[in-house]
């Protein structure tokens, strides 16, 4: 678990204090990786930097990659004598996952890619913070940090992945774009159908799971204002993170994965297209995703996989079919005899 | 926050792989402090003794005490020619608050009683793990161990009090007699409620303090089997925990700290005794708490107070007015004009 949390308004504020104790002298600099979208706002000038601290603006338009980590690492070790204090991602899901893998990278040989799996991290990272700016992924408390590589979509999943502080601050998700706040609220909230629903489930993960998705109901299907909305869908994000971390995720999580990998859809779009289908596996689930559909107005798009070819949908098949631990926990040991090529097919193809 | 935690039934067992890494050398013992009423269970067989680790008894009868601590650290320090490697608290919130209390101490100069407040601690403590046998306290998750000292009931509240590791087990807690099983998880029944209603709150603690007090109920009013009712309070615990981290407890516990530290009453015991006549600061909460005393059929004590002198309640009221931020919580900054001494003795008169 995250050892280090601040929640409030204006808590962003709290950032040079925080950091403070952790510079270990003028030559080691705190590096902000930021989303681009902040790119001259006011935000920007809050950022504490001070000495030779480095601001790198990163674009979340991509999924994040291993070799964007590889790349980051190499910069910051060119550009400084001294490793780094620190790492802080600002910004969504790719950004914090960048801060976490980068943090990781700086501290362990070899490349990013090596490390995709479980537990395959042996050195502590070096200190890093994350400062979620939308709310649905749960990257702000998850151990893990998801990444495009090479030969899969897979997350680095450990222990040290974890970040030492994280700053919930619900200002910093005003002027989330709709359709973003929609699907990116909409992974957290597939995370507690899947964790609630899953076969690894224990009462743990369920009080985390059952608070989450309590606030995904009331922040997406009740009238609540604007300011008590942004704060009940970063937390709902937070327990929905909690609850996948003492459980799993399942087959929409599953699927997503193989999208992403070959058409590099954003994850939280990429969950939503697939989830749509998957009332056989998640009937109350998929039909209260229905209803929040309606209610915001959106509509997905359609004939993502229309054209893609035999070879096209085999190789999100094996990257889908890859994800052991995501079909035990949907759909217990016996996944495959459920969960055949052609199944995962038939569902592909309805995207 | 605890950065790991562990939970599932039969999770004791995995105290000897998780203490392993810790474990400094052959000199450096690890300490386990043991609620003496599993003296002779099985229990004790579990625990992973190896090298000269020592396992020490002691009684929860009486409320932990800085003179105890630091008779605990005397012992410790002259029974080994190196710090432990670790200290391990099994038992409830006694037990784990003198764990927390001993393993700050091992690291800090002087006495505990020095520490008792906020922030006073300087250096980190030595690394420790909290073994929760009854749910309800929260000193599993909380950053305070509160301690009779000789002048004040307080807590020593730092980031360094909170445990390193917890393991929740919760078949730890079969066997906990009825009435204590009732006192201690009414202490995060009155968390829930002294922090849903306090000043202090904000989104973080509220979502933690809904799902704990939600817990509480189906424990507390709804027919459910026993082994997930220990589940369930477990978590309750954990939760509530959680929400008074991140805002206050109120009047109640304000009140209890007096009694407590003036006639020694049990903690989970003095705040039902002080509850049950706060009606005008909590009533909703006030009057599910005897529709749980009812359906549990407890008979709270009573007389308590009766042959107090003026100076003892002197003494309580004092003690209590001392907890600045527990009345700042419950009734706002201008507490001091509401809860009077005369009004808080008139409460302390009716126990």
């Amino acid at each position: 678990m995250v050892p280090r949390v601040v929640y409030g308004k204006g808590s962003f504020d709290q950032l040079g204090d925080i950091l403070m104790p952790h510079r270990k002298n003028a030559d080691a600099p705190c590096i902000f990786l930021v989303d681009d979208v902040f790119e001259g706002t006011d935000l920007i000038s809050r950022i504490p930097l001070i000495f030779n601290d480095q601001l790198i603006f990163i674009s979340a338009e991509e999924e994040p990659k291993t070799v964007q980590v590889d790349v980051l690492v190499s910069k910051i070790r060119n550009d400084f004598t001294e490793p780094p204090s620190g790492i802080i991602g600002i910004g969504g899901g790719t950004l914090l996952d960048l801060a976490k893998a980068v943090a990781i990278m700086l501290n362990n040989p070899g490349t990013s890619c090596a490390y995709q799996g479980w537990d395959l991290v042996r050195k502590p990272s070096l200190y890093h913070v994350g400062i979620p700016t939308i709310s649905g992924t749960g990257a702000e408390v998850s151990r893990t940090t998801v990444l495009l590589g090479p030969e899969k979509k897979l997350g680095i999943n450990s222990d040290y992945t974890i970040f030492d502080q994280v700053i919930m601050d619900p200002e910093l998700t005003k002027g989330v774009p709709k359709e973003q706040w929609f699907y990116t609220g909409m992974d957290c909230f597939i995370h507690c159908i899947e964790s609630l629903n899953g076969t690894y489930l224990n009462a743990f993960s369920q009080s985390y799971g059952e608070k989450a998705l309590a606030l995904c109901k009331e922040v997406y299907l009740q009238d609540i204002d604007a300011s008590e909305s942004r704060e009940k869908l970063m937390m709902a994000s937070w327990h929905g993170g909690m609850s996948i971390a003492y459980s799993q995720v399942g087959v929409a999580h599953a699927m997503s994965y193989g999208l992403s990998y070959l058409l590099g859809v954003r994850h939280g779009l990429g969950n939503c297209l697939v989830f749509q289908h998957l009332n056989e596996f998640y009937p109350d689930g998929v039909a209260l995703f229905h209803k929040m559909l309606k209610r915001h107005n959106i509509t997905l798009p359609k004939g993502i996989t229309a054209k893609l070819t035999d070879s096209d949908f085999d190789t999100m098949i094996t990257v889908s079919l890859g994800m052991v631990p995501l079909w035990e926990n949907a759909l217990g040991t016996d996944w495959m005899k459920i969960m055949t090529p052609e199944k995962l097919k038939s569902i592909y193809q309805k995207i």
